[in-house]
């Protein structure tokens, strides 16, 4: 992190907005990736680590794991890569202030009291953890989990009554899909994500 | 619940529409109601009973209730009928997503630290609890209540500044009903709602 | 509060409308305020009390320590002063809803599992803690503090897509700033505010 801070302090106005443009680019790929994102997290999540793993849409957790917001440590905004947008949504405005004002350090419990863990499992059994969410989810329904990510992402966005409009339109297309067919027709779930 | 999929099944799209912006019309009739709407839970809420028990105003849980958002298991989207507006609003986006990406059931316990439950009772005190909270609703405030119900659901869809604006408004009308006057004239509380 | 209820009660609509919005500006300047702002609390906070502590930034609650959301008790809207909208972006949809419709007292300790709390502490501890927080944000980076409060208020209100955007400007300029200058220069931090 300070050869990436040592490069960026001789940096102009354009190149700064540059690099800082291209951080929340990675932050908005992720949150419209139409497959569901995993992160593993053992040890310390800093910065713009914390973030990365904020957006993702499951935190899998060890125990020797924890978060840091350090931004304003360094003299920078903690609303970084949009996680003054995202951190009030996953833990709520006080959690979200307290985090990313102070930039302390939260362990893994804490992590979890706070709303911020998906998972939280003992070190040694994280690659298992991970291993199998991935495979359960490369196994399951494409579409139906592509759909459900992008609600939940645009949803933050929109009003319910607009969400209520796009939620019928979504629902009604997954319902001709195969997946679907296939679970109706009692058939074993062979999900083919069509 | 099979028979209804069943059903739609055999649609074609316009159909297929005209049944999910229905269901979608019950969550938007729950949350502009302009009574609170209490729901009683016991055993499993799975699928739309699920959504429809989130946009109820108060979630009255009995040890044995379980809550299923289902939809990825048949193949469709987690985000039906504004699951994926709500939720996130009421659990936080981390909860909201484990629950409708995956679907998994969850116990009345677990429900209760995602934050989903108004009050968690034994089984045996479910029916008493649901009527004290019913009979206390139907004798207090109307008015407030309403306006009350109104603000937490519309101001979800407004900044802050236009939130400030429209509760000014609402306050002083409020401030000129009988049910306020009666408070202040220091007269006992038989509210009449107007 | 009797005493101002009592005045409030003579007033026609155009004085209300002038008090409830002056109520309402009040929570806009906290919001708004370059400086984070922190509230003690000991005993009882009630009605607009509450509102104003949930406008703070950081809570330090005494266990003594109280809240209570009790509009609907006097005839009036629990949405007061942007209660509707602070409080479910805090403690979620689900306990907003029954603070504010309900407006019965909360303890400390609920207030702290509900999420309205920052810091928890004995009462012979709080004035300590206040100070000792207050030290640390007064000596700190003024500029990193203000423009993160600031981005947390104002995404509450943007999509993603915006408040990415606007954490670039942001970040950018403050990475021109002495404060971020004299951390990577690996200076001791004296932070300077510019």
């Amino acid at each position: 992190m300070n050869e990436i801070i040592g490069e960026l302090i001789k940096m102009r106005a354009g190149d700064l907005m540059k690099f800082t443009k291209m951080t929340g680019e990675v932050i908005r790929a992720m949150r419209e990736c139409p497959i569901p994102i995993i992160v593993k997290i053992q040890g310390i999540a800093a910065g713009a680590d914390s973030v990365i793993a904020l957006a993702a849409d499951f935190r899998i957790v060890g125990t020797s794991g924890r978060f840091t917001f350090l931004f304003t440590k360094v003299g920078l905004s903690g609303g970084d890569m949009g996680a003054a947008y995202l951190l009030p949504r996953v833990v709520g405005l006080s959690g979200a202030t307290s985090l990313l004002l102070l930039g302390d350090p939260i362990d893994a419990h804490t992590a979890d009291r706070y709303g911020l863990v998906s998972q939280l499992v003992d070190d040694d059994d994280l690659d298992e953890a991970v291993a199998t969410l991935a495979t359960r989810l490369a196994a399951g329904p494409t579409l139906a989990y592509a759909q459900t990510k992008s609600l939940l992402t645009r949803e933050q966005d929109m009003s319910l009554s607009s969400a209520l409009e796009l939620d019928a339109m979504a629902q009604a297309l997954l319902m001709t899909t195969d997946d679907h067919a296939a679970f109706n027709a009692g058939r074993p779930p062979a999900w083919r994500g069509r």
